[in-house]
């Protein structure tokens, strides 16, 4: 998984053409996927409880805890007080079958409570000991309780993992209920994960890349559908998951030459995406359109020689690094190469669509725009803010065309 | 906050106008919003990091303990060992300003780590804990790690709450950063929450309404831009935040009628929500409109006697209620009530239009669809999923007509 705790890349929707192209450069090594060795050895979950008060004014906790412990002691769990070092008062009671209780009370008016336990535990009794620990928390510190949250259980370890984060790093749960498809192809970790109201989510190395519900991605990357695709010549970088193609071989374009370097999420896609990409993974090649299984870098550079256009390039590999450290200037480099190569082979009438980034990247976004700058043509752009149904974040598409 | 621990009602977007005639009845018990005393005393907030490693083969804790204690001693961590009666290991560290971590060994494959700290703590310091965590544990768990999650840390306690679970219960974190907006009417807690990405937010008693950025939610209820409002008559339930009054009021219809119990909603939306509902809300009366701030219960009774119809009826008061305990009868029937008594005053060709629930609560939406088959005019209905942005979860939404 991208984390953001250690300030590392985070991205979503990154190439499939371009990860093996940006392995040699250093880009996304900060977020290879973690050592794989097989799958959770068991299912034996841990369900973590939260149940913090804020209060209006700081308390004493001799005014608390005295009346808490009674219900720790009903539950028949074992008393650790520990020293803080002027801190508050802390006190950890382990229990039966796993189960594992914090009791903090913080000097500056904060209690928080954290319940561990196993997911095969009895719920109706760890829902009792939590209410009634609220509710004897009420009593004791009435009228003086500014708010009190209990979160939705943290599951740890599970066999299936809930939690995908945004780009913008903030936490966020899934309903997802089954692995449909796993593979480590030798540029990504490729994970297909079923969605009970998205649908199949394709996720790349940890990034939420598409589900079967995000008709509204392929939309924006095709220009909302304001754009007329019959006889016209397409080059698709990536996509491989079949979306934009099947979208737009409906319109009956001259020729779409579809280019992913990943056999692998095209073998996957194929199976568990059908919503997405229908039939049209099936074949390689079509009446309209041919998909590459290539890096799309030489392609590019031999249309370019070749003199080569066309009337829209859809680049479909690469979400804008979040990271801005110095160091990181190799994948901001790689991206301008990208962008260079696919202004070159566009149509002067032509028009290049991709995916930006999370609409609170800011940064991210703004050094993406220096770069549309940079390039060896000169370029005019817009923006678009979308809702992607499964990325649970707004998230910025890009339109660019030659000055 | 609504909570799923309890079993309680969740619901989202719950009536305005609903919550004052169901209170009589019981309805939204169970959810009244914790005894509000004042703001939050203080921010300094407890930062909460895990780092989860799902093992593939179960291990013994004297592999991996040895080698972590000497990470955790560097860092003056105060240790206690805790008996968990075979359990696996489990063992605590208390370091200075308020630090506080838990190791846990499960003895069925699964390491976990807590890392409790106080917001203005040296992040970088227990980032560099964490990474050396988990650099060691890669080394001392090398070809047995199933997978590594470090998930972005939960901030507990803070002055502006991020955690709006979603109406099937799951954990979402969002890029709120400031409470613009906050009372306590005789029905309900009014807050209005500003998000970088979705502009405010309204939030009536823990449940996410209405966000700027949700011109979808506006849309499906008043027919996804297929209907023709121009000189109808239309009654609107609810709908405080003003949004569909103002959309609808650019289509110049003959009249429209909105009965909103809360004066105290329309304050706040009025002044913090205005790219949804902009100037519609500062006069309660104008060329095609009026807005009533009253029970709507009454008023229909009022309009089926008078035999008075509109050619549109929106409900937008209430969501379905989750719970389907025996106990919660009253709340179904409450509900019927309102529908009954608005199928009654739609024309015969008209149309009723009301959101739903989450597209995951299947035994919700089930009952209320029992409901649609139990009103004394029979209607057919149809239903439509819609992403609202700021929702996190799909919604559907119900079109109803007289057969």
């Amino acid at each position: 998984m991208p984390t953001c705790l250690d300030g590392s890349l985070v991205t979503r929707s990154i190439p499939a053409s371009q990860r093996a192209a940006a392995s040699p450069n250093g880009f996304r090594s900060a977020v290879a996927p973690p050592l794989l060795a097989g799958v959770v050895c068991s299912d034996m979950a841990v369900r973590h409880y939260t149940l913090d008060v804020s209060l209006s004014t700081a308390v004493e906790s001799a005014s608390i805890v005295p009346g808490l412990l009674s219900i720790f002691h009903e539950q028949e769990l074992t008393e650790t007080i520990h020293d803080t070092n002027g801190q508050g008062y802390l006190a950890t009671f382990v229990g039966k079958n796993g189960r594992f209780v914090i009791l903090r009370v913080h000097s500056h008016g904060l209690v928080t409570i954290d319940l561990q336990c196993y997911e095969e535990d009895n719920a109706a009794q760890l829902d009792n000991l939590l209410n009634a620990l609220e509710k004897k928390l009420k009593v004791l510190l009435n009228g003086n309780i500014a708010r009190i949250k209990k979160l939705p259980a943290l599951t740890r370890g599970a066999k299936v993992d809930r939690y995908w984060p945004t780009a913008d790093g903030r936490l966020m749960e899934y309903d997802i209920d089954q692995v449909v498809y796993e593979e480590d192809s030798e540029y990504q970790n490729i994970k297909i994960l079923h969605s009970q109201q998205y649908g199949n989510i394709l996720v790349l190395d940890g990034d939420v890349n598409l589900a079967e519900s995000d008709l509204a991605y392929t939309q924006a990357i095709t220009g909302s559908g304001k754009e007329n695709y019959a006889g016209k010549e397409v080059l698709i970088l990536g996509g491989g998951d079949g979306g934009i193609l099947a979208e737009l071989v409906k319109q009956k374009p001259k020729m779409i030459t579809m280019v992913e370097i990943d056999q692998k999420v095209i073998d996957g896609c194929k199976m568990h995406m059908r919503k997405t990409c229908g039939n049209i993974l099936d074949n390689l090649r079509g009446d309209c359109y041919q998909i590459l299984i290539q890096d799309c870098v030489p392609l590019l550079k031999k249309y370019v020689q070749e003199g080569r256009t066309f009337d829209y390039v859809i680049n479909d590999l690469t979400a804008i690094p979040i990271s801005t450290a110095p160091e990181e200037d190799s994948t901001w480099e790689f991206l301008r190469l990208i962008l260079d190569l696919s202004i070159r082979v566009l149509h002067p009438k032509g028009k290049y669509f991709t995916q930006g980034n999370s609409v609170n990247l800011t940064e991210a976004l703004r050094l993406y725009e220096e770069q549309l700058a940079k390039l060896s043509c000169p370029v005019d752009f817009r923006k678009e803010v979308v809702c992607v149904p499964s990325y649970l974040e707004q998230w910025v598409f890009y339109t660019a065309w030659k000055k």
